[in-house]
């Protein structure tokens, strides 16, 4: 049977090392300011995991654990070639979207969850802690600590953790702890809880909580979803076993489209590609689809913090301002105000285009919906942008009558995220 | 890398026929019965499945059209060894669980609905209707539809629209159109509504609206979920690719798993192993796990009609009454009164055990949990009656030692049910 839809990667041509692109970067990766706070990381921090964070081995061995916990996840996950939308909008573009709705809790976040967790267990950790925004990293981190049995604590900005009550009942499944936060569980929560228990929060203070719990205790380290080195580092298990699918049919990607927030889904997925480009002379296009809400590779690249409380060394990237307030949008997991060391650098370097939708979605949503009626699947609304700009693209090569190969990751689906395709797009 | 955990069969191994185990059952089928309903059943159905229902060829070859649309739909599916599940349990069975989840609706029922659209498609239909309860069925027929590029009609019993609105939208972004029943949209429909617009109606009813709208419509036909015969046979893709799974890790199941409300579940997981049990002399044990709601399978041999209304043929069937009324439960797909007449002989004959839990469902999604912290999926109510028996057989095991073999279907994702373990379970 000719399949030409549907690349399936075989269990055991499953990654066995991640892609550490810093030794591979244009420049040295410029390094973290702030003596106080680079000193309490290892207090903080999984060691393995801040070791591999100034790594400079181009090739980092996935344990084995991990690689056993990466196939219970449902990895390698389908390259799928897009050939129903590609009749349906008359474009001679050759689209392909990769699975990462195939995630157990819904996201791309598992991928570094998992090797997280693994590490803490192997240190002798025997809680994590974290923040959560969206909600899509505390239900990965809950899942994941589930699977190691290891305790996990999440603090959720309480405006979301209100009303977004079946993923919090997701994560409590797990058997993760969730608090409101702030909450009166941290002095850096009680301080305003006690003034307004009905506070809405931000993930600035959500992270000071989450770094107060773990300070005080020997036990628990403080696991992060995004932005840094090694979290992107673990995410290129996405982008590694989609350059192997495209062996599988002998094509390679034109342009290779991810949504960026923090980074660790572009990063994960386009870093292996950027690499060739690096390295092999490849003239791959690299687009990051973000929200005019918060268009963070628009913004200045310099020094900042990655936390409102400016509790984190100071990271060089682009910026928006670790203090600016960004109007909400569905699409939660993209309003952040920096963008990964790495990524920026790149983009600095010119490897990096962007575009960003404009804050009512419209144009995202229905974009996503041209995509679920032509093949199928659900994507997350963060994920739509990405669906959004590989259309775009697409629709462009329909004009040029280029026969462009458009690569897009799809992060997560969007069973949870109904609510926000009903209020855009206008259903009843 | 060792490999026992994730067993998945490559695309090019789909397999290229259903099995239909009518030539293979113990005893004929007995006829449908009822001579007006059956002269209107060419009217009102798809050419080729009423063909397909009545055949007594043993394989009947998937055309090449919707073998591609399995591998749009992500088939093949993996299969999983529950190892930590095992583990947690302290279970020496080892146990397999096949991953419909990921289906890109949530449920196994896209699988006859994509069939039936492509059929619908050849014969130049350009609209189906249906009626809908728990709303797996109608989701998965709005899709596929969405696909194929036919309309889609959905009646969906009201008390249940009402308040699935996520999953309502779900449908109406695959551009179905969905009408709450009774509706003003058809006669069946009005005679109730005007009476009682809130009236909360039924699948009975619903069946009656979908009936008389397709019969009304030339370019129209009705497509059925379950019960019926070709139904079966299309999900046995799901018992024929384990079939296969099994042989890569050389092993066989000696109990086959399945939760069962009509049959096309447990049917298309168990069907092709039945075979075996028939043809091979296997000596696999089947059970179906059902609800103390409606467990159908206790009910009496005897013919009786599928719908409240007594618009169909009837069947000879195990049913508990077509016009009894079943206390509500949230794995809402296990209510009905009548299993299909293939089980049904089987179950007749000695072939198919079964067990069904309390109404509370307590013990099933406590199940669930204890699964979802193990392996990391979430599995639909439904599916949790499944996972229950199994986990129930493998604790078995441990008290004797015995080192069998359970493989179970987890037929569907709990993304959208996360209520149901909510207010069973006692979250907040």
């Amino acid at each position: 049977m000719k399949n030409l839809r549907a690349i399936h990667l075989p269990p055991d041509e499953l990654p066995q090392r991640w892609y550490n692109i810093q030794p591979d970067l244009p420049a040295p990766l410029p390094p973290p300011l702030g003596d106080a706070q680079i000193q309490s990381l290892p207090n903080l921090m999984i060691g393995e995991c801040l070791k591999q964070e100034f790594s400079n081995e181009r090739w980092i061995d996935i344990p084995y654990e991990i690689q056993q916990l990466f196939l219970q996840a449902g990895r390698p996950r389908p390259l799928f070639r897009a050939l129903n939308l590609e009749k349906a909008l008359g474009t001679s573009a050759r689209m392909y979207y990769k699975s990462e709705f195939f995630s157990p809790t819904g996201s791309h976040k598992v991928n570094t969850a998992l090797a997280q967790c693994f590490y803490a267990v192997e240190q002798g950790f025997n809680r994590l802690t974290t923040e959560t925004g969206a909600g899509q990293w505390g239900t990965a981190l809950a899942y994941a600590t589930s699977l190691v049995g290891l305790k996990c604590t999440v603090y959720w900005v309480r405006a979301v953790y209100n009303w977004k009550k079946d993923r919090r009942n997701l994560m409590e499944l797990y058997g993760a702890e969730v608090f409101a936060s702030p909450s009166d569980k941290t002095q850096a929560g009680l301080e305003l809880y006690s003034k307004n228990p009905n506070h809405n929060g931000s993930l600035a203070i959500a992270i000071s909580e989450g770094l107060e719990d773990s300070s005080r205790d020997p036990k628990a380290a403080y696991a992060l979803g995004s932005v840094l080195n090694h979290v992107l580092m673990h995410q290129t298990i996405i982008g590694l076993e989609t350059q192997k699918q495209f062996e599988i049919v002998d094509d390679y990607p034109d342009i290779v489209i991810a949504c960026l927030g923090g980074g660790s889904n572009f990063g994960g997925f386009a870093i292996p590609f950027i690499g060739d480009a690096l390295t092999k002379g490849k003239k791959t296009r690299f687009i990051a689809a973000q929200s005019q809400s918060a268009p963070n590779l628009q913004g200045k690249y310099a020094y900042d913090f990655a936390d409102h409380a400016e509790k984190t060394p100071q990271l060089k990237m682009y910026t928006l301002g670790h203090q600016t307030d960004f109007p909400p949008i569905r699409g939660d997991g993209l309003r952040y105000h920096g963008c990964s060391p790495i990524i920026s650098l790149l983009r600095n370097h010119g490897y990096i285009d962007t575009v960003a939708y404009p804050i009512d979605e419209k144009h995202v949503f229905e974009s996503a919906r041209k995509f679920m009626q032509a093949e199928g699947f659900i994507p997350a609304p963060e994920s739509s942008y990405a669906v959004t700009c590989a259309i775009d693209e697409a629709l462009k090569c329909k004009e040029t009558g280029e026969e462009k190969v458009i690569a897009f990751n799809i992060s997560g689906h969007g069973f949870l995220d109904i609510e926000g395709y009903r209020d855009v797009i206008g259903l009843k």
